[in-house]
């Protein structure tokens, strides 16, 4: 067996999230049958990361045990043939033949993700479903400045689902900075390791703070608090995009 | 009666195109419908151009006489109330009281357009409907050199779709700029005006020049021929964004 790591993007609106579900199409079931249709193997693909319904990525991480030593970007262009006569919204950017060791998940020792929010006025359409439309003016210099609390090692029992099947809320986050370019206001997070809906629960909590409905101070009582309730509403999962991984040997 | 100038966004993927027509939805009965349902009155609104299927508009202008002296801002965010209602892929960015004198048509003095092209191994997935897939590798800088052979006062039958119905093929192209950002090659286009299929005629001959198939004399040569077949393949609609539109006394 070879095994080979991919870098995949996807468009998450038509899917249910990266994992295979019973319950409609998932980017994980794409991928695994692109390769039952290439190769006639039955495989279970591994992913960095499970995003859920709606959120995108740009560079989730995978990996995958084939039966031949395939030249890497024949496997690329193969795949992705797959995937467009399947009319997914899938592409495997890149693949690379990787020793036995490597693991998508259980390697990577960074995370790097994205939250786009578009604060305007008028309703979005080009960006629809690229991007959390928040009608407010929004301060990003406060929201950059609440984001600045909750940067460290701390039990983020706060910003977690009630879904969340961590066995601890306990993690390093090792960025969080909001940046603005006209209406558009970036936030992007790094950690080796996030809980579910984190993410989405900084952008719907300093949302509030670029309101000024909380203050950086109001952010830090929110984390103290280790309580799902000092949340603020969780941003929807359009603004949410998966960039890349880092793991042990990449330049 | 009030005349309202409004700029206007929209996704282009899901409509016939601007133009209001028989075989299915267009942007601008999009806006019609959106605005007998506010104010009852049947309307025929003006777009300073006209966008086939496919493409998108960033700023697109357009103008409609309504009955009431509405308060422009409160007319933008009921317009897109009703758009959102309907579900539309459609906003109203700006809405301003002109006087009757303005059309955004015949008004304009000139509009910017931009195409976009990803030019990278794998399909696309996240900008599946926002740019033109190139696979082939480009050389931007060719096809800069190439576009400025285009640029003034010409006879443009070569680059012009045969249902253009302008009466005169001859056009003044002020900007035809090709630069690259990573995987994306961008090219801006101005004039007061264009030939229906002129930038995307454009588009689909540059990218022949960035691949090495036609040197900047070469497309020369083409516009000089002022014969259709001289184009290369047209590109596709799902790259061209209409960005702006200038009018006299616009800052």
């Amino acid at each position: 067996m070879s095994r080979f790591r991919m870098t995949v993007e996807y468009d998450g609106t038509p899917y249910v999230g990266w994992q295979r579900q019973e319950n409609g199409p998932s980017v994980q079931g794409a991928l695994e049958a692109a390769v039952l249709s290439l190769t006639g193997e039955t495989v279970s693909i591994r992913g960095a990361g499970r995003t859920d319904s709606g959120v995108h990525a740009l560079g989730q991480v995978v990996h995958v045990d084939l039966a031949r030593a395939w030249v890497p970007h024949k496997l690329r262009n193969a795949l992705n043939a797959h995937l467009a006569m399947a009319g997914e919204r899938v592409a495997v950017l890149d693949v690379a033949g990787v020793d036995d060791a490597f693991d998508a998940r259980f390697s990577a020792i960074r995370r790097h993700y994205l939250y786009r929010i578009i604060s305007r006025p008028a309703r979005l359409a080009v960006e629809a479903e690229r991007a959390w439309w928040v009608p407010k003016p929004l301060n990003h210099e406060a929201m950059h400045a609440a984001a600045q609390t909750l940067v460290g090692h701390h039990d983020f029992t706060t910003f977690r689902s009630a879904h969340c099947q961590a066995t601890s809320p306990v993690r390093t986050l090792d960025r969080l900075d909001v940046t603005r370019t006209g209406e558009l206001i970036e936030i992007r997070a790094s950690a080796q390791s996030f809980l579910h809906n984190q993410i989405r629960s900084f952008a719907g909590t300093l949302k509030l703070a670029g309101e000024g409905k909380m203050a950086p101070a109001d952010v830090r009582a929110a984390l103290d608090a280790r309580d799902r309730a000092a949340c603020g509403p969780v941003a929807p999962p359009e603004g949410l995009f998966f960039m890349k991984v880092d793991y042990p040997g990449d330049e």
